[in-house]
């Protein structure tokens, strides 16, 4: 672990370090705002500690993660055999697919890894196999930079006047290579000179909003208010919030869309105040093949993230606790999903086929 | 401070020691769920800070604490000068009245206080001053007790068959003299043998409802599970509630609704699932000299309970916080109030006027 300059600018959330030999970088999430400290990933168990823990979190960048995690699961194989490789590519992928079962960009990403480390294969190309994937792996990285710009300048588009807007967790640069999603419609909103004023839904359990998304609001000096989740319905009732913008950690073939729990109720809460409500998500976040919200698993955590939140007990012995980490937003509460080929709006089955394409496959 | 013995079954939240010249003790509710402590306060100030610092809060349980309190703030008086004893009782009446500003019942009790030492004052009885204003003050308790066993029945019919049911914040024993407002119903289902479900929001900043409504709940045996404040939705959309039940600090002439932070988006919340929402009060959280809730006070809080909530900062340094304590629940969102008297329904100035009776005198 080393310690990172503060006065750092940009958000760096992942970085590959030397050659394919080499190793993973990511800032610790569990440690801001207080404390910007990076963690160093020199194997493939030590990248699924930090996805599962949540060090690395929001959809694309746990894909990404991903992706250099199986270069890493692979640099401990024997090279010269061609088997062995392909038996061990699956195994990591299989392992890594495991540490979080919500966020489909996890699985798209460990798609690409196994179909470009089977064609290096199938070309015999063993003696640059690891450079193969390195090079897959930060294919991926790349383009979700560019993926994020293009988010953010269609959103923008939506936010013609700027004014008062509300998001929920972190979708961010945090959450992604860089940049973020919704927060990246926010951050090009200001780059085109809008005035923006960002609620930031703290998030409970893990409070992702108030540690990393006010962080980087402030990082950019865009005008940001903190508030508890309970408080979402008061400051769209008292008219500061002209529309929401939200992440996807998966996006069913009809629209409905999870994300971070608490979504679904501000989602809600948005419709019965005549707020526009849109999501934010690269198209590697549909999953055609799932039809609906309700075939989405949601991932269950410990109770100890809403009893012991923080580092103090607050509840009493014993009570049994409901923690789950996402919940789905039905199609007809989003008024359009912004992705980095445009809008898509309305929201259904057909418009999202006509955009995203055919169904893909699924590990 | 004593540490009251953990066995207690009943919660006592306040009780005055001795006669005249003794103190009142309460339950240093802050120090929930991990420790039972109790405070006393043998002055008024002390008094103040316990209702400031939310070591008694409830909208009930503050209005016994003032009465009590002024009691405490009349010992120091020379009670041989009615003149001064009269200026005295309004120092202490107006000194109390600001330690928190939108539970009606506060100033409920500080009128009924004021009216009782004005007429101990006119009929020269300044021997039996002190005692007269104790007798006040204990009736006000007593009464409590009765009035949230009353609501209890009343609001128990509206439960036939149990269920599920979620609260918010903590309309409990510790708001009240005992048994609670919104628990009371709970607490006279469970007599009566209907078995409940109550979820629990944790209740933000302050996680009144994990740290209190939790222990009440579990001192019971009722079955009961938590969630953060952002599960609300998610939860009723699985259809594991079927009812909401809380309290009130203020209830408008037209029946708008005064609550904890966070009531207003459940209530949205129950409306969109078709789920009935409750409030549960006595006639004492009327007031009906305020025509709408527009115009009910909202107390903002520090910045603090927000980015320090747990013993740990959680936000970043300098980060913009909005914190009222209070939202206001339209009256249209609420299916019915629950009171001593019977249960208004629907909600609206007419019935309520019906129920309540002509505009009481505010402090």
């Amino acid at each position: 672990m080393t310690q990172a300059p503060n006065r750092r600018t940009a958000v760096e959330t992942l970085r590959w370090v030397g050659d394919e030999r080499g190793y993973l970088v990511l800032i610790d999430q569990t440690r801001l705002p207080l404390e910007l400290v990076e963690r160093e990933c020199r194997d493939v168990e030590t990248v699924w500690e930090a996805i599962k823990e949540l060090r690395v979190r929001g959809a694309p960048a746990i894909g990404i993660a991903a992706a250099y995690g199986v270069v890493l699961g692979l640099q401990s194989a024997a090279l010269s055999q061609s088997s062995a490789l392909g038996a061990r590519l699956e195994e990591v992928i299989a392992y890594l697919a495991k540490s979080r079962p919500t966020a489909v960009n996890l699985f798209w990403a460990l798609d690409r890894m196994r179909a470009k480390g089977t064609a290096l294969l199938a070309q015999s190309a063993s003696g640059n196999f690891l450079g193969g994937l390195l090079a897959e792996a930060r294919a991926i990285h790349e383009e979700d930079r560019a993926i994020c710009r293009a988010i953010g300048r269609y959103g923008a588009e939506l936010l013609a006047v700027g004014g008062g807007v509300l998001t929920h967790c972190n979708a961010g640069g945090l959450a992604t290579a860089e940049y973020g999603t919704a927060l990246s419609v926010f951050f090009t909103c200001q780059d085109q000179g809008k005035r923006l004023h960002v609620f930031v839904d703290e998030t409970r359990p893990l409070l992702q909003g108030a540690r990393l998304t006010a962080w980087e609001l402030a990082q950019r000096g865009i005008e940001a208010t903190l508030i508890c989740d309970n408080m979402a319905g008061q400051v769209m009732r008292e008219g500061k919030v002209q529309a929401v913008v939200v992440g996807a950690d998966r996006i069913a073939a009809n629209g409905d869309t999870a994300n971070k729990i608490g979504t679904y109720s501000v989602a809600v809460l948005a419709a019965a105040h005549g707020i526009p409500f849109y999501v934010a998500a690269p198209t590697t976040t549909f999953d055609l093949a799932i039809d609906s919200g309700e075939q989405i698993p949601i991932e269950q955590r410990s109770r100890e993230e809403i009893t012991h939140g923080f580092g103090r007990q607050t509840a009493p012995d014993g009570i049994a606790v409901y923690n789950p980490a996402f919940d789905v937003t039905p199609a007809r509460l989003i008024k359009a999903i912004i992705t980095e080929r445009g809008v898509i709006e309305p929201v259904s089955r057909e418009t999202i086929q006509a955009a995203i394409g055919p169904t893909k496959r699924r590990t």
